[in-house]
């Protein structure tokens, strides 16, 4: 089976396994414990938020360990809103349910739920959005850096200046980011920023927000005083030290990941075009091993469905959610596209064992499909 | 080094390490994923599930998998609580920081923070305890199973038939149970349990909250859907395969287990009292693993650094806080012990890998250290 689903999970990096290996097989103390092989555990713990911190180039002290990307999300915004002035949050058109869910909880409780615009080309309308400066003082934005669906990078510096002395407090979701391009959270100008591991060749069940050292989050899981008070529970060592590993390794063979993924999703994207599918977001700067595209009138899922049975796996859309009901992408429909369109996407997401070889095959695949699907009955299309 | 620290945590059982090995191996797709390798995952997750509601007698439909006792305990309380008129939480006086801590929030928003008072013998005092039936509806209750300090078995059904038709939704901490003793959720009686997997040979990172089907629980993190909509994030299928084969083991070897630990433990108790210790809950009903002891005049983190010199892991009390503060344990002082007395305690909980060889070199160390501290300067004493 050739797996090029990378952007809904990743593959272990052996590298990151062989890290995480003797934390499963010799070490297995609790870190808090007072015991020598509790220190050991808490020496693991630490040294992996350093090896973190600096990559993203914050301090150690920066980085809450949670159980992943989706509490990360969810732990800023529930825990930056705490004790504040309900005031608006802002959240960007494509965001993740883990965005997305918590700022319309909030919005029950006297927050207004404000969304930044989308437009076609996949990226946030920040020069439409008409944002008050002296009416932002206290509220939330949270904007991803990367979008899952459609890879665009998204300009969060910009997003930043533009927020500059407002009071606001920035997030961005980088889960998508880490290992495929720069992630410095003092260049982005953000105030938190959500990483996950098993986007980037680590383990699932890990992740983390990172926060500014003025931003004050409330804790969502308490009881222990674990990571500074604002995230309880024993610290999971093996799956913190393999996170550590993979976000390092991500960042240190980002380039060499590039240059393996881009010709390929490249040569891919080009040989789509010329069967006839539409690129989404295809002339926006996008990450390197993404294509999202749909052919007129086939249904994304009728895809999904084809090239498993010929040993591919790719998206419809996003693994994120999972709603069994065949729903277009909200991604797709924030960015303008009519549900019909929305409905063709498939999604490719190339990774490090993804070659050259399995790309041809892919479009040979395709290309049976398209002769399939002309003359399939109407259950297949959209 | 001598392990003996298994209520704080317990090694991987090489054969939960088998089982989660594919996974991180071969097996990684995002259960979401609508190919192949997605609903491989989404086999294992709910196998796996399945395999845990055999063990308690329950419908896999009423697990929810969370990251670890900790979430899993806040869970019950903020989604237990949610919705419901505000009237009384009780906890039992030993609860773990993770229902306490959430029962005092709440006790900040309208709930009645009450203590279900503890005795000297480590039991509850149910007896004693005044409850009007009529003034419990809508009230929560929850009482651990075991306590992790002295090991003490809770009369969890007592309480429930206690309780019964007041309205009341109970709750049991059986972090520190399985494994240790039968847990049958169905005959405790209750309406919630918390499980862990790394306190019975399982990974860290996964935990379960256990629900009645006419509980509703109201998620804490939100945005994808997951575990029916009660708990959102991409399930680490390694960690939750890890958590029921870990789980189906400890209850098959529970017997086993018994007869392994609890004659060692017994001989240990034995020639500590005769040594002068004075054995915290010694006449109570207790798991077999444990003993909870101290000498009089010397500080049980004396003793845990003594013994750690000496090659043996031990605890001074609860691992489960970060606290460095030298506090004594509050378990103790809700059993009535003055803090004096409270601060000499010393936990040894012992697993499979024990020896009666190294219960017999750890008492010829504890008899050097009575000596070694008859001699000391006060500040190794309380």
């Amino acid at each position: 089976m050739h797996y090029m689903d990378h952007n809904a999970t990743t593959p272990l990096d052996p590298n990151v396994w062989e890290a995480m290996l003797p934390y499963y097989q010799y070490y297995y103390a609790n870190a808090s414990s007072r015991h020598r092989l509790g220190m050991q555990q808490r020496d693991a713990v630490e040294s992996a938020r350093e090896r973190i911190a600096n990559v993203l180039r914050v301090e150690p002290v920066q980085i809450i360990f949670t159980s992943g990307g989706t509490e990360a999300n969810n732990l800023f915004l529930y825990g930056a809103s705490y004790g504040r002035m309900a005031k608006s949050i802002w959240v960007g058109a494509y965001e993740h349910p883990s965005i997305m869910e918590p700022a319309k909880t909030l919005a029950r409780k006297e927050w207004q739920f404000k969304v930044i615009p989308g437009q076609q080309d996949g990226t946030l309308d920040l020069d439409a959005w008409q944002i008050d400066k002296t009416l932002m003082k206290d509220s939330i934005v949270s904007a991803m850096l990367v979008n899952n669906e459609t890879g665009v990078i998204f300009d969060i510096k910009k997003l930043a200046e533009r927020l500059e002395n407002s009071g606001t407090c920035l997030h961005t979701d980088a889960t998508q980011a880490i290992g495929k391009i720069p992630v410095d959270f003092e260049a982005l100008g953000v105030d938190a920023l959500t990483l996950s591991a098993h986007k980037c060749y680590g383990p699932k069940g890990i992740g983390a927000l990172v926060v500014s050292k003025r931003l004050d989050i409330a804790p969502q899981i308490i009881g222990g005083g674990h990571e500074r008070g604002r995230r309880s529970g024993t610290e999971p060592v093996p799956l913190i030290v393999g996170f550590a590993e993979a976000v390092e390794r991500a960042e240190m063979q980002r380039e060499a990941w590039v240059h393996h993924v881009k010709p390929l999703r490249d040569k891919l994207e080009h040989e789509l075009k010329s069967l006839g599918a539409m690129v989404f977001a295809e002339n926006t700067e996008r990450v390197a091993n993404t294509t999202y595209f749909g052919f007129d009138g086939i249904h994304g899922d009728s895809w999904v469905i084809f090239l498993d049975e010929g040993e591919f796996a790719v998206s419809s859309g996003s693994a994120c959610s999972t709603h069994k009901s065949v729903n277009a992408s909200s991604v797709l429909q924030a960015m303008g596209y009519q549900r019909e369109r929305a409905e063709t996407a498939v999604r490719i997401s190339l990774g490090w064992a993804t070659t050259v070889d399995a790309v041809e095959a892919l479009l040979v695949l395709i290309k049976q499909g398209l002769t399939k699907f002309s003359k399939m009955p109407a259950m297949y299309l959209v």
